[in-house]
């Protein structure tokens, strides 16, 4: 189970005085780097391969405001995979409170812009998201 | 119809050269807050009587990727209204292409912290709200 | 002379409840992009050239808070012109009050990496940047 | 000497995949906090107090550009303190290559607007800062 740490910054807060909740989608690209790099694959690997991953989705729920300097603790999971795309969960901690449950939905494509079979090109890879698929 | 224009900024951008997913989540507030203004309700009138309207959720499908110096122009309206929750819809065009269709869920808090019911509270906005229910 | 307007934006307040003092160097590129359109340069056609323009310099006197939904005005001049490097000045005003003054830095070069004369490639930008200085 | 560390994020880069300069400007903001705490001073702390301490300047030489996944370590020292003022130095280094050298002045105020005597009201910190002051 993978578990990465974000320490809220000053100016990740705003006017109500608490994090902005589209900070909380950048959380998610940390804990995502993070997560992928913990499995045994660089996300600058990949674009050394002349390969990226754009996000074709994103859904977050907030439970409860974070503010600076809260230090929220993020768990990454995989919720689904299939040949050309791959879905993330993400469950938003702080102390044992949950803050913020998400996902978000990823392809790989070539730079040039067409969607490639990550099933295909990367077997390996495709195998250890399948792996790590959680309830 | 309420539609916002957006132009993407250079720092909007990431090294994949095109207008970071989470800056979305930011246009939807600008587009968020153009509309509730364009309905008569200013957000800064609510915070001056101590109440604050924070996200409760978000979720955005991104369909084409957008870049430096693109004009996003965002259609506004409501998806659904009970009396303490509200849901918009948003939809996101360059030219004519759909490049996001995405929705966000809020409610109505005083500072304090509890949530109150914006049918009782705030009548004429609950009125307004409902009356732009769009499928 | 030319002036950007900005409206600021709820995400660019923080926990003061003031424009975080880092957007202010991204007004200062918005307004910066605006003055160079206005000069008849568009920064993507130098873009579309191999060419890019790094920030080498910034510097910035907050003088007052700004928050949202404030609009701020930007004058933007040139400060000094060298064949290889411009300086840009900004003065942001809320109504008549000078909220900030800051300054900008800039160089070109080849997107392979070497500094590129500014008077040399591109002598007739040249000419217009130098014909805008001001004291 | 207290150094502080940030790892770059891929939402900080741009479009020329760099490091966004705005950045630094934020990697400052965080390195600031950390340095104060280390001294002693938790910003929360200065804010349970009702103080606020607004960066009045920035300034900020790029040298090098950065980009994601780059661990840039930021040396913080003072370097002047007057009673209402005082102005933090950085260094900012990827390996041992300086990328950005910068300075933030600050004051403190109470939260409704008046400067106040750092030396006076917290003279325990303004001897800490005067300690620390490095040429």
């Amino acid at each position: 189970m993978y578990m990465h740490t974000h320490k809220v910054q000053y100016y990740e807060t705003d006017k109500m005085q608490i994090t902005h909740h589209s900070n909380y989608i950048r959380f998610m690209e940390e804990a995502r780097i993070g997560f992928l790099a913990a499995c045994g694959y660089k996300y600058e690997d990949f674009e050394k391969d002349g390969v990226v991953s754009p996000v074709v989705s994103v859904s977050c729920n907030f439970k409860k405001s974070t503010t600076f300097p809260d230090i929220i603790n993020i768990k990454v999971y995989v919720k689904s995979v299939t040949p050309v795309r791959f879905v993330l969960g993400y469950i938003m901690y702080v102390n044992d409170n949950i803050v913020c449950t998400a996902s978000s939905g990823h392809c790989f494509m070539k730079k040039e812009g067409h969607i490639i079979s990550i099933k295909k090109e990367y077997p390996e890879f495709f195998e250890v998201l399948t792996g790590e698929i959680e309830e």
